[in-house]
């Protein structure tokens, strides 16, 4: 049976990053249905909703079934204007605005565009800092500058270090750096002395051999840096000196970097 | 006055990225009041629930007010264990599903870490190909390569075009490149004609000069580079060449990269 379809709207006076994900959430709690997503960001005029209903009606009656919206906007004008179109309209702020507004004894400011105080000048410099570390010390470039890391990632090479890094330091605001594990330090079996000294920033990452043969091979074709018996030993000696050096260690394969980022911030006693 | 202060937690069962985008964007409603953060991530059994429920009461007991909390758990035994603690509990997905039931007519899932599956194997890919091509094209690297492009963002040194691209792929699965006006480039005064090749693609980043003097005085003190007057020549260039060119451009200096990138996409024609 083919799967049901059903267009979905992300309205947002911003970017639109909160109602995508929080709407992506709860939608993949339908799975017998499938989605087609629209994203409207910016709408934070009335002409600008007005363009959004026009669109949201349009597609509404082509499907001959209502679309699905969710809106985050906090201008109440304008919200209801989203709310006359033809379709399953869910304002995803309206619901606890109310709650929290008794809870905190505060009434809301329904201002456009304050999330952005919440990080502060502060919390956005910490954050451009981080990304300029993560990017200067991936793949084990300038180890001597470990001290200022706070995570280091370890691994074979195409594990999903850097990556991981990266989100870190931009979601995060985390100094996360990568060293690579090369042939010669998987040769002498154990984890190299400059790493070993930050060992409570240590974090490996390793990867299932099938997968990991197959990233190399786009990178590598029928090398034998890509063959799978060599990600194969390369993956088990790796595996063995993290758990000889007592470090936590993360399987890449099947999880998105959010969560491999999230389980790494857990392991260090963040969250 | 000083600020009332209130602790809130986000409860989630998987990375606590939805639960705390959502939350804070609801929180900076509210500006009177200050909020120290506390995310519990992976919340996914009856154990880590009850553990999860002493911290809050804890804190709900400390500060003589009711803890505030946000937790975006699907599954009800779980969900019910966090409802019990002294707080403001706010389910951030109950009150949404019963609509999309109705709607969709179809009976959710009730299912944890659904949400993975939205993105697929195929998206994965597409984004680690994404972060891959804009690592190995920042800072003018390998522009003979433009044309697996999807944007190329263009400024002076400093502007804010590399954490920008590395956004747009890490977000929205986007190649993105990156072109620093250089010295020489600025002295010719128009677009080189490896970035006029592919004019479409192009969007121009400038910044305020107090600003970007300050990053660069960060980098190299007392520098030519990072006078005020140095930065105000370069950025007027800069922009001139833009309007010239007839490429979009934004101004970096006061919007998070989220936005920054929100723009980008919004110029291209997506969203």
């Amino acid at each position: 049976m083919p799967k049901r379809k059903r267009v979905v709207f992300f309205i947002s006076d911003r970017t639109g990053l909160t109602a995508e994900s929080f709407g992506s959430s709860l939608l993949s709690q339908f799975p017998e249905t499938e989605f087609e997503s629209i994203k409207h960001t910016f709408v934070d005029n009335v002409e600008q909703a007005k363009v959004s209903v026009v669109a949201i009606n349009k597609a509404s009656e082509k499907n001959k079934v209502q679309s699905i919206v969710f809106s985050t906007l906090v201008e109440p004008t304008i919200q209801k204007i989203i709310e006359s179109a033809d379709a399953c309209v869910i304002n995803l702020f309206g619901a606890f605005i109310d709650p929290l507004e008794k809870s905190l004894n505060e009434k809301s400011a329904h201002t456009l565009g304050r999330s952005q105080d919440v990080i502060g000048k502060l919390g956005y410099e910490k954050r451009l800092d981080a990304i300029d570390y993560s990017l200067a010390h991936d793949d084990g470039v300038r180890p001597d500058q470990y001290d200022k890391a706070e995570i280091i990632l370890v691994g074979v090479s195409r594990c999903g270090k850097t990556p991981t890094s990266l989100f870190l330091a931009m979601s995060h605001s985390i100094n996360a750096c990568n060293y690579p594990l090369t042939e010669d330090e998987l040769d002498v079996d154990t984890l190299p002395e400059v790493l070993l000294k930050y060992r409570e920033k240590l974090i490996g990452l390793t990867i299932q051999p099938g997968r990991l043969s197959s990233i190399r091979e786009k990178r590598r074709p029928n090398s034998k840096y890509a063959s799978l018996q060599y990600c194969k030993n390369e993956i088990k000696i790796a595996e063995a000196m993290f758990q000889r050096a007592g470090i936590p260690f993360f399987d890449s394969t099947n999880i998105s970097i959010e969560e491999l980022a999230a389980s790494v911030m857990k392991s260090i006693g963040n969250y």
